[in-house]
This record gives C-alpha cells, structure tokens and sequence, in this order.
C-alpha cells in the first residue's frame, strides 16, 4: 500500500492552494511510505533552504509514522530519547510534517512543507493531508 | 534568471505525458540554474532506484550545462578528463538529462529523467525540455 | 541576476581592509545567489577552523535571506524551528554571514567571514557587503 | 612555510590573465601547504560543475606533491596505486593541479584550475605557479 502520484499531485496542489491563500511561499514534498520521494513542489520566492528542512520533516513524520513536531516530545533535552534527532541522517522536529494515511488508516506516506512559519508550513502541510483520495 | 514554478510543472507533465506514450514508468526532476530542486514526480511503478539517478542526471546538466551523456565524452576511461564522474558528489553522465534553456539561451534549470531504458530516458527528457515557455 | 566575479573581490577587499584596520585576520567567502562559492581569501594567521566556518556563514545567509545570527532566533532552543541548524549539512547560526542584494534588493549572493571575534566578524562582513556595486 | 595571501591572490591573478587571454572562463583555487583553501575566484560564466573540480586538483596536487595528471600514472587500471582516484575523499587525476613551491624547492601549496578543455587548464595553472614569489 502506497501513495499513487495523482494523490501525491493533489495533495501538493492542495498544500499549493493552502499557502497561497495565506501568502506565503513554501517548498512542499511528499514522500511514499517507504520513504521515498514522490512529489515536490517548490513555489517561486520560497528561500532555498527550506527545500531540505520540507523533505526532511516529510521523512521525520514517515520514519516514525507521526507528525514531525511530536517527534520532539521524545527527543528534547531530558526526554527519554534526547539526541533522535541526530539519527538517520537529521530529522527535523518542528511543524510541518504530517504523515498521509489511506481509508484503513494505514500509513501511506508523508508531507512535508517548509517556507513560512512554522505554524503557517503546519496549516499548510495539513490542508494537504486532506487530500480524499490519499 | 530562472525557473517558473508554472514552467517546471510544464515541463514534468510533459515528460510524463512522453513517458506514459511509450509505456514506461519514470522519475522526472526539475532543479533551478542553481542545481536546487523545483518540481519532482515519480510516476506509479518506477524503481526506486531511479529516483536519484534522475536527480543527479538533472544535476550533472546544470553543472555543465550540457546534456549530461555528453558530460561521458570527457569522463571515459582515455578521455581527457577521465574521473570526473566522482566529482560533485557523484555525476550521472548517461543520457536523461537535458539543460533548460530561457528565450535568451540561457540556462534556467535542467530535468532528469529515470527509469526507462536509457534512450527512452532521453527521448523523455528531450520531451520535457521543448516546453515552450520555459 | 547574480553576483559577477568583479564585485564579489570588491567586497573581499572591503572586508579584508576592515579586517586589518581593526587588526584581525579572517577568512572571507562570497558566495552567488545559488549558494557557490565566487571569491574566497584567508588572511596571513587566520586559524585553519574558520575556512568552514566562513564558508557555512555565507551559505547559511543565501539560504535563508538574511543575516545567520537572525537565522538562530528561529533556530534556538524553545523557538519554533529548534534544531534548523543541523539541516543543509550543517549551518552557522551566529554572526558574521550577510546577504548580497543588487540596487533592486534582490539576492545576488552573501558574504561570510570567520576568524575574530563573533562581533567583529559581523562588523567586517557588514563592511564587505557594503560595496556599491554589488 | 606555507603561501601567504599576497602570493596566493597574485597567482589567481596570473592565472586569470591568462585564461582570460585564450578565451576560457575558469575556476582558480589556490591550497596552502596543508590543503586548506587560501584564495579562491570564479570567472563569470565558468560552469558551476568546474567549483569542485578546481579545488580537487588543487588537493590532488598538495597531497601528492605533484601535478595532478602525474597521480593518475599512479592510479590508472593496472597501475600499481589503481583505484587510489577514490582516497582522500575523491581526488582528481586529470590535469589542471600544479604544486607551487618556494625558493628553495619547497612546496607551500598548490593551484587548481578547472573550467576549459583540460589542456587549457593546463595552461593556465602553469601560468599561475610561475609568480615569482610564491
């Protein structure tokens, strides 16, 4: 079970149309459920390093089947797994990846998005989430 | 000077459409005339494989401004820059990737394309690349 | 619209003059607006740790538009994008790195110097970015 | 004994003179002793892909003491050395590194030029080593 590319592509337009509509500029990547990428979008004027914090929070939320900014309560100074986030290869532990599931609630993959603040690219990278067909 | 959003996707749906003609399934990158990524899809069925092969055959394009198989005449084992492949954190310099070009001839991005047989890729990439307002 | 070879020495001989005037020795890299490197100079006695150091502070400030110290308000402990730093294979998220912008005010590249104190540095590459032509 | 930036930027100076005299955009990248950066330009229209190149024949040249081509006798199938092209984080076999040593035969650093045909960037690095006081 995995994410097909015209849901991939809808629920990038949708995150497209979302950050739009609140005017910001962000990079938005979806990811299938074994990781890997599908889709991406990088909207005109999004800064260019936030092309790799949205991939990575697509993968943080993908890896650990969450959305990336809970990963953080496990992984902050003095949590019981302080340091995750050094793992494979960074993750990022802020808002803005969220992981995609099918009908049944399984994990089909993730989105992450990356351009504005960081509540904004988590509003965004749940309106694409939405996405009915996902 | 450099890549459209709208153009980007112009150029992906384009290659996709070329793809599906011919019956493969591909990875079509768009990166910016920096090397940066704009526009990605993964067509259902293409090997994961594939996916950083047509990041890194869009890459070797916009690198050297080339189709990135004419990258190989300088790289081949007796050619004058033999090695080069290694450089850049790896380049790809079979054919799949093919540099943008604006109005003016100048170089605004490059796609990559993965996941065919490798003239298939190219006849794909070629495809992409004809977008007539990139 | 990017940074030509011609200003970016301008700004390395702006930056270097500054240095010397307030008597340290530094490191500084200009980078194009694409994040690769145009101009480098390590000033006689500059420690050997500050070439990476200048060259991540550049980076980190075309990344992101704005100076790199502003990058760790973002970037700090408690603030929202905790953890930013470790993303594009590592920032620098204290001062010393500032974007190029032309007489439009678009990014054409960033400065980045390393080796005195983390203010002095700041004031230096704020000298260096000063170039009218740039 | 290792170059000093007078030395270093007058040799990316010679070095530009003299590709700018055949017609050729390049990248000049000048090593100390140690193989850290010590000056470094990027003629306009030099492709981006020739960066890496030119700062790996300049560390091809300092690790082994020689030009960069004269490593590849080494490292070439059935030589004795083969494979040694992917040590020390990748090197660069091909021409264009030159050592620069001083008065008295000792070597100080090394030159990388990269953006022509490879013959050119020959050339050019000769040219730049020739500074009488390096």
């Amino acid at each position: 079970v995995t994410i097909t590319l015209q849901a991939a592509r809808g629920i990038v337009e949708r995150a497209e149309a979302a950050a739009a509509a609140i005017g910001i500029a962000v990079n938005i990547a979806v990811l299938d459920g074994g990781g890997h990428l599908k889709a991406f979008a990088r909207m005109d004027d999004a800064v260019l390093g936030s092309i790799d914090i949205a991939l990575k929070k697509a993968k943080t939320s993908v890896l650990f089947a969450m959305d990336s900014e809970t990963v953080h309560e496990f992984s902050k100074p003095g949590a019981p797994a302080h340091g995750l986030e050094a793992t494979n290869d960074v993750l990022v532990t802020f808002a803005g990846g969220v992981p995609l599931k099918d009908s049944r609630g399984r994990i089909i993959g993730a989105i992450g998005v990356s351009g504005g603040a960081v509540e904004q690219d988590r509003a965004v990278a749940v309106a694409g989430a939405l996405w009915p067909d996902a």
